[in-house]
């Protein structure tokens, strides 16, 4: 390549939502996807950047995924607001109760959303930046597919299982972390697989239950949770919180309607918002200020804070713009020209 | 010893109780706090059981705890219920706020409970089992003192920080976890120390930020985090939730605070109490019927699901007695003798 490809964040975004439209996805839910998309990778985060649209285009194209589902808010009044996604993508039923969330947790003190029926593919931090934004503390989960085995166990049950946190903070990036509850993503192994290289010990275990190097094996078997027991735990709370207690898919029973994992996951998502302020008013204190005194602390003594290496890819491509290669340009061209025929076949 | 002591919970309880009345902690409180040290002993959790009665009395002589404090409710009518320890005791605080949260969470689908200014040491798992028992799914989690430093750092600025989530099961027990943030208790590092010892790798880091296996070196540095990364993610998000949200001590200004780790620490809790039948009304499934295809699945391919070896020596106890050393015995008569001039000088 002799130029290199710069397309600016804006750009992006605008291409994204073509594609996304002439795939025939309504228009708002075309914009809610095609922002969390840009946003992955003008965050360099490219497991959950461009390409992604391939992945969402090929379950329009199964008709896995409802493109013109409207989400349907349901707000009882409580503490919790409820959306319906009506089997279409997260985001734009994340994006249409967000203001409701925001308004129940400062009235309440916290609130709870429930995202039923939504095809989920992309990063939780969008949610928990986005609440931090309205000086929200959140956090953000949901199941996935069945790839990972619990703690002592060797048959995969539980799901990759995300879970993303955000606090809000004065300058310019709130603190979030978001990670896979898996101690690798499935797609890691894969990429050792067709490497031809092993895996690190700890990621998984074979159909035995044995531990593995092999990425072959590992595919076969299953992957283990980050943190030992401990991991597995979290994972387990993941599926209930997010899962059972929504009366939503878990992992497995996700992996059983879409019938393989070729295609994107359905299923619900968890996100609980809390308002510092009204938790500290009677103390007197500012929460804000009290959790920059640690924020502070860990950055001084040259810890990295989760989060930080996307913050700074960000900085960079909103300001020198977003640089692709050839082969992603060329496929950005073919699925705006072609639309869901580029995933035919 | 030539015949074990054997002492029923029922006997233990009341004589851990009147210990702490004579000690001159008022009446509801020693019930409250001999409730959860004669739970910890029942369920062979040691680090929390009788153990722990020294540390509560040195800490009552130290004048560092009001033995008298009555827990003051403040209920805004909003979906959070606070209480002020004042500070005495976290678990009598807890308990009498324990009624509004439930009553809360059931009306309002979520509710958190605020714990203020309460001397704390007793393990999470009475919280969320106690609220597993009225149908609710709870999260739990406090600071502590700073021991433990952040991933990629080197000096002790977070808590051991633990975290404790339940969920109800049909049958005798719930599905609960607990467990402290970093990878092993400090205790366990002592243990090491006194014995000449080396820690495994990955405990702790010496004073340079270096990974260690001297338990002494591990003493004067700081302790690491289970799960990497991760697992800091999670103990910054304790500090953040239940420290600076609540306007109450983070880790680091709760040891300023004591001056040193010889007596237990003062700081808030936080519990988020989840109605799991609200939260799944509309799905017309039942969330706990759910959670139990996972949790059964757990079991049959032979993983442990957490606090199950707690749930064992539970019974057992309940149906044998609990058994107690001779110097455990000696140490129950000495404490029920002389009250507070047991640990005086």
């Amino acid at each position: 390549m002799a130029e290199p490809n710069i397309i600016s964040y804006d750009a992006l975004l605008s291409r994204i939502e073509t594609i996304f439209e002439r795939a025939g996805v309504r228009r708002e839910s075309a914009e809610a996807v095609a922002r969390v998309i840009a946003a992955g990778e003008r965050d360099h985060c490219k497991s959950h950047g461009i390409y992604r649209i391939e992945g969402c285009l090929r379950v329009i194209a199964a008709g896995k995924v409802e493109p013109l589902a409207v989400p349907e808010i349901h707000d009882t009044g409580k503490s919790i607001i409820e959306v319906d996604a009506r089997g279409g993508f997260s985001n734009p039923a994340f994006y249409a109760a967000r203001d409701a969330l925001v308004e129940r947790a400062r009235a309440n003190g916290l609130a709870a959303l429930v995202i039923r029926d939504c095809l989920h593919f992309s990063a939780l931090w969008h949610d928990v930046e986005a609440l931090a934004e309205d000086g929200l503390a959140s956090l953000s989960m949901c199941p996935s597919y069945s790839f990972v085995a619990p703690a002592g166990g060797k048959e995969p049950l539980l799901g990759t299982n995300p879970i993303a946190f955000g606090w809000p903070r004065p300058g310019e990036h709130p603190y979030v972390f978001d990670f896979a509850t898996s101690v690798a993503a499935r797609g890691e192994i894969e990429l050792h697989r067709r490497a031809g290289t092993p895996i690190p010990e700890g990621w998984a275990v074979d159909r035995d239950g044995n531990p593995t190097t092999d990425p072959e094996a590992a595919l076969d078997g299953a992957m283990l949770t980050f943190g030992g027991h401990k991991g597995s735990a979290i994972s387990t709370m993941v599926e209930l919180l997010s899962g059972a207690m929504l009366g939503e898919f878990m992992s497995k029973e996700a992996l059983d309607f879409m019938g393989g994992t070729a295609l994107l996951p359905r299923h619900g998502a968890l996100v609980l918002a809390l308002d510092p302020q009204t938790f500290a008013a009677r103390s007197g204190r500012d929460p804000i200020t009290e959790g920059e005194k640690l924020l502070t602390a860990i950055g001084a003594q040259g810890a990295r804070l989760p989060s930080q290496r996307r913050f700074e890819a960000r900085r960079k491509a909103m300001q020198d713009g977003i640089t692709l290669s050839d082969a992603e340009m060329a496929q950005l061209d073919r699925f705006e020209s072609l639309g869901l025929a580029a995933v035919a076949g």
